[in-house]
């Protein structure tokens, strides 16, 4: 905390030679949250890091700062509040910034708003930046946090496929406790090819695998063609095509989606272990394509539901 | 909107050679506002205007820019939100900054959250940079924004004065159009004595003039001695004493009240026609004397209570 913090209602933001990037994202409790599945502390850890990984995956490394709006019900007992402070610092521990200012006021149900900001660097990863040619690459699994979800909730499995003690604590863990691709943003930044710029296009798997391809495809007006062999699954995961659906769109991974040129792709699959090449980039009308040229429609209805 | 609120979710903030200053504030529907006396746009220039009010009461006289997260049920009609949006356009247009950002979601209640962001000058005005010998400056009338409310909720006046209709109208406009004490900021960087360095303390007076002055000797660990005769009061404002109470305990009028260096206070009090100088400050344990040494105790169930 700074000067200001504690007297006035006003933070400073710290001096940047870079231009600052500035994220706001709303998380409402029975929409975004639920305390029948997540504790305090895991709240404050999801409220900082959804944050984060939009920052990160505009390409800032450096995590600068928050603001912190609460609403909270009367009746929310103190141990809550610290709880969900507790889980926020632990957040910022692990990925960086500080919470510098904020505002709390009653209301019915529980709210937190968080302004992050953090600075840009190269690159200035864009929706946008795509370009035919590139390869589309995944930084991680795909799935765990909507299999989580499933199990928190107790709803029913997509099969009766035995699943493995080790894949119920992951996909659990991911569910609660979201962990942005920090890691390998600045496998990606090291991994740059010399004789590449730094044009890249990219986005966070927060509303799903497809769907972030999709919004690429769409900013950049462009195609995308998938193979669906080529997208890592949790080693667990059961073997059975019906659970694909979970891995192509559940959401809330958090994974960087990244359309980039041939030679800096390769490089990052190489170098960062969990990347990925899961499909090119085309010129067409944006749509999203499986290599056998199916065209990849999802049934809106199946698209992940908040709570 | 810039590059990058369209396609991402993410925005970039200006460069500044200064630094910045940010600041967040809710705003939650029948806590902070009410539909049934203010309709979307007065509701969209307020969230603004109490935004921009906290960065003035900071010395930023430089609007920057915010980010608007909204929550709204599922009902809101989509005319409501352009609406807003209007009201927030119309106070940038009058104090600056543009709309960069934000997050929209849906949740039982409308809530509204603002991050402003202002460039920091000089004077860097905090509540507790007020010293001994200080003379205390108000730069309007207070009082107004209560008798606003009272006005619009049919709540039954202190007195049964007759009160002007032009007092009415510009009590109901206080109340619905709060009104951030930009130009009494520039009026006060532009009239410094050249011998006085830049120190100066400030706040606004959103939770009432005498609160404001207490936050001040609190934060400054000193006393403040005011003059019950100095405070002005609008022209048509009922000789009541019983009246006086919201003069001085009304919150929402968004006036700058500065504890300066003598000279500087006469500058001010000279330049801009409303401001006046109240009273002064003194060593001693935090406390807000009249100047008949009559210790000001505020009963607090008299202080301002939102909806």
């Amino acid at each position: 905390m700074r000067l200001g913090q504690i007297d006035d209602d006003i933070a400073e933001i710290e001096q940047s030679k870079n231009k600052l990037l500035i994220n706001t994202d709303l998380l409402v409790e029975n929409i975004h949250f639920s305390e029948k599945i997540s504790n305090a502390k895991d709240i404050g850890w999801k409220s900082i890091t959804t944050n984060i990984s939009d920052l990160i995956c505009s390409g800032s490394d450096n995590i600068i700062s928050f603001t912190v709006g609460l609403v909270l019900p009367p009746s929310t007992e103190w141990e809550w509040v610290e709880k969900l402070y507790e889980g926020m610092y632990e957040a910022m521990k692990e990925f960086g910034g500080e919470i510098i200012g904020g505002d709390c006021t009653s209301g019915e149900i529980k709210m937190i708003s968080i302004t992050a900001i953090g600075e840009m660097n190269q690159p200035r990863l864009h929706r946008g930046n795509a370009l035919p040619g590139d390869y589309i690459v995944s930084t991680g699994f795909h799935g765990l946090s909507r299999l989580g979800l499933a199990l928190l909730t107790s709803e029913k499995l997509p099969s009766e496929n035995e699943i493995s003690l080790e894949l119920i604590e992951r996909a659990t863990k991911a569910h609660r406790r979201p962990y942005p691709a920090l890691k390998a943003l600045i496998a990606l930044k090291e991994c740059k090819p010399q004789s590449n710029s730094w044009r890249a296009a990219g986005t966070d798997s927060s509303d799903g695998l497809i769907e972030s391809i999709r919004g690429i495809c769409e900013s950049s007006n462009c195609q995308a063609v998938l193979s669906k062999t080529s997208i890592l699954k949790d080693p667990d995961w059961p073997k059975n095509l019906i659970w694909d659906d979970w891995v192509f769109n559940g959401a809330e991974d958090y994974q960087l989606i990244l359309s980039l040129p041939k030679d800096w792709a390769e490089a990052l699959s190489k170098t960062f272990s969990s990347a990925q090449i899961i499909g090119f980039i085309k010129e067409g009308k944006p749509n999203v394509f499986w290599d056998d040229l199916e065209e990849i429609n999802i049934d809106q209805s199946n698209l992940f539901q908040h709570f």
